[in-house]
């Protein structure tokens, strides 16, 4: 048997933190109750009311007041899930501690809010050891209040060299007799504490990028049946970072991230579905240059390069620095080998179809094609991309189809918008392939 | 004791994989047919009869046959090494059923293949418990006909998070009395399925370059004495790509590759070998540029540079948006810095037998020095370069050496080629020193 | 109870080995007594007189004598610490052997070196169970001449892939009752034979930058409390590739770095401390250019970029081939962007002070700006950036505030040298701040 996700999600694009509780407000529960109130692409997949870092140590107790009163009263309406990050550290067993009595309080069923809560979330864990610390405070809750061991599902900061190795570990240690650790559900990154404990430093301040502990952190929610979310990106106003970074994190396999804002949390929701029109991209200098489309030429504008027919079927390309004559058929070539196509939904859908459509009656492989022209200062080249499809192709594809499935079948709140995006056939022919 | 490598191979470069039973031909073992009679450049040094994704699922039966026909009939006269791919999956305990009776039809001796048969492929393996219970069934396999315990040896295609996980056990695991996993042989890494198990996803569907699975498939090789190869290039057209893809391996350690077609087998058998002809490159805006060589000039012809005598002994030099004054001596430095110099099998044989001596006559380091003169704009500069030897850098650079003497010794039908490329001396002297 | 650095050094900038013995010299220890006598920014945090690699084979008898001659004599007056390298190979038990015989003669007390002596370095070391095998001789020296259990360091060479495995088993190993590896203080990357025994190629023969091992052997040391240190650089002339490579460390934790040279010293004990003067950088193209700063102005000099107002309050820009139109808010938007801020030590005291002083009066975080008057082509524009200053965020700029602090209070040969740097009054206010 293999380790199945035994949660109801299987994907999470977004785990947006609100503080829990702000001095100064007349309503220091004013933060919760403006997050709790969030629908549609606003509202994220996991909310976390966040009782650690983004609440002043002095307002924590006031915290879990607040995170009961708003979770009991709006908590039944939130169309995400909830897991709110209670106190803790693997080095300090007083904060271990004052974080079980949080839980205790959250969960207490007189409160009226454990319903509604999903599971929560523990930062700054150490060894798998120190994990195994906070589940059991967890079958304890559970035992305490006569819920299903095992229901409160645990997420995790990894914020440490000790839980980035501790990532290794778990298949084989979920499923002991002596733990519930099938209760995890997101290992989530926090790249600033992570910087701090492995006492990283950049000239400007800014966080190192570490792309091997994001690795390590898909492949062990990938070994483990677990989900895989990245830190917060800090300079809210640079939405296209933003982007990069989720395009970068979804390469690696990780599809969720941390937002700071209801504006990241709409960023974040729509990035990792695939577009409404596909469009077409060239390489040059290292960099990806969209191209102009309308009907089936695509026009490249950029005075990195240039195009001139000298003479009949003789060309001059210049790519930056770099100028070649070039033949028509090497011509084409050329340009071929550096455009690329971004598939839309519908055309994924198409050919997932076709390959289902293949597979029935027999065949193994399909060939799927591209084809545009490609217009560079007025010179039209014809260029086609062909791509087999076999089984494997298939299934890897088939990625953001099933996303798109988890977040249409467990976010309605989102029905109207996608609907408004790509059209309800797309949307129904979505909901149908694979 | 450290762990030796147990099998005759030090080095394999090409893993060559074909169907085993293709429909709708007159022969539906065509292909096999035509792969096993491969030889010289275009002969991989694993064939890989492919009973798995290359095969469709209904004719994997009548592939089980094909081999063993073809491979009785041809196997003793193919130069490299023979691989079946069996079905296997982790998840799977039915399928993993019909890989152990796919290996027992294959290795049954009054079938007449299994003399020529190396070992076997298993795809989609998981945890070390998963790749013990493929282990196993070689075990009774080769019980079951008297063949010695090990024999068979045993490859494995790495394509999921736990798998690449597991390739931190093997030294702890390879020699425990409880298992044969001595006869493990090739790690090769499976992008397509890996990208799949890892849910990553990419804008136009290409695949990620997963550096750090790389990198952990080439250590885990390392540590327990076996060969890392990297997973299929799907743009077979793309023989730049390919080969910029095998540099990137060949620098984290992994020196083989899969080949899909004969002409990538051909690409591959040749790329990690050293070039005949020493050449220089120059660094320009993080691109490296060939220069032209022709005896000890070597010329740099680029737009992206130019250089200019403005006065007498003051130089103008200009680097793309960059342009820089400098005396003579600061042109040659910082020339110096920006040439490399790519030395041929004749340099590096030259070098080495140049340090055995040293070494002999009680030296511990010698200078090695490349000097040329690089010619820009028609500006001539000398530069000189030097390196130190010493014992470390001896035996770093003694790998191609060795993966040269490795190929000579294990390919006679690659001799003539290789004799033909590099002439029959430097052979001579490759196959004497280290 | 978490892992705690069991040494006095929080940091190690420089790593400096030196031959013990070298052939047809007058004095066979001239190096060992140069080296000895290196003071302030010449003198490195771990000076290694080396018995392995840069000491021939047949010297090496002579080199333990030299190694006790010269630190019986100087080594009291020797202002870092002081760790010998013997022989060792995980492979040969007879290298071993004579690693452990040198380790005694070194330790002897009646030689009068063992005093000044803070631990040794072995290096090859393989699984953690060949580690143990040196942990134990350092034991039974210890036990031999009545030194406290554990009172002699032990630090590692990183030079295989079964070493780079280890790293990830050091926490749960440290602390078994059968070992006292809690010894342990610098994990040492060695890049030359790890790309030997990894088996890797490039064309040049330059060695691979290996970002993975880097990465495992900072994390490593963070998870089991103790230091990291990258390899030697052997193009000793390139001064600016050494401080490339150094900042791209610290950017994974690995703070030290091995030095060939008193000259190489001199660089990596600066390298990692702030500068004096805070400055700016712009991207461009993926380069970082500085700007020429003088009061609140700062100069981009590049003819990569180039920028007119065209109207009153409209402006073309252009950053190699591409040029856009912005009107003013554009434009400031754009280059905020675009530029950095690189703060000096007095930046980073003074924000952290401010901090504190806001926490003190109840307050959870601060905004932090910094302004300045950007030119480019006589164009000027303002930018102001904005940041965020909470408690991660102190934490985290901290880490090279506790490394100035852990140089100035063990490297008093250091003070002079660091108060004409910064002034005598940020040098005490780096002092009492944290």
């Amino acid at each position: 048997m293999s380790l199945e996700r035994r949660y109801q999600r299987e994907f999470v694009r977004t785990f947006f933190t609100t503080p829990t509780a702000v001095e100064g407000e007349d309503d220091s529960a004013k933060m919760l109750r403006s997050a709790v109130q969030l629908r549609g692409m606003q509202a994220p997949d996991v909310w976390v009311p966040d009782n650690e870092d983004a609440t002043a140590p002095n307002m924590r107790d006031e915290g879990v007041e607040n995170i009961v009163d708003v979770i009991s009263e709006h908590g039944a309406d939130f169309p995400g899930e909830i897991h709110p990050r209670i106190v803790w550290h693997r080095d300090d067993p007083t904060t271990r501690y004052q974080g079980f009595q949080h839980m205790l309080e959250n969960a207490d069923p007189s409160n009226g809010a454990i319903e509604h809560i999903d599971g929560f979330v523990i930062p700054e864990v150490g060894d798998i050891d120190d994990w195994k610390k906070a589940d059991e405070f967890l079958t304890i809750v559970e035992s305490e209040y006569g819920l299903e061991e095992g229901s409160l599902s645990m997420s995790v900061i990894v914020e440490s060299g000790e839980a980035e190795l501790a990532m290794g570990d778990l298949r084989e240690e979920i499923g002991k007799p002596a733990n519930n650790l099938e209760r995890l559900f997101l290992l989530v990154d926090g790249e600033v504490d992570y910087t701090k404990d492995m006492r990283a430093m950049t000239p400007t301040g800014e966080l190192p990028a570490w792309p091997e502990l994001r690795h390590n952190t898909s492949r062990g929610a990938s070994a483990a049946g677990l989900i895989a979310v990245d830190g917060p990106y800090d300079d809210i106003r640079d939405v296209e970072g933003y982007h990069a970074r989720m395009e970068d994190n979804r390469a690696k396999g990780m599809t969720g991230i941390w937002s700071l804002t209801p504006g990241q949390v709409v960023e974040a929701n729509r990035s990792p579905l695939p577009p409404k029109i596909g469009s077409w991209i060239m390489e040059v200098d290292g960099q990806e240059i969209e191209l102009e489309g309308s009907e089936d030429r695509q026009v490249l504008d950029t005075d990195a390069v240039s195009l001139q027919e000298t003479d009949e079927g003789s060309y001059s390309l210049q790519i930056g620095d770099d100028e070649r004559r070039l033949d028509e058929d090497e011509l084409q070539e050329e340009l071929t080998d550096r455009v690329s196509y971004i598939p839309s939904l519908d055309d994924i859908v198409d050919s997932m179809e076709e390959f289902e459509a293949a597979k029935e009656s027999g065949k193994g492989a399909i060939a799927v094609t591209q084809a545009t022209t490609v217009v560079i200062d007025d010179v039209e080249i014809d260029i086609s991309k062909e791509r087999m499809w076999d089984e494997a192709t298939y299934q890897a594809a088939q990625t953001p189809i099933t996303l798109f499935q988890d977040v249409y079948e467990h976010r309605p709140d989102q029905h109207e918008e996608l609907e408004e995006t790509y059209g309800i056939d797309i949307v129904e022919r979505a909901m149908n392939v694979g």
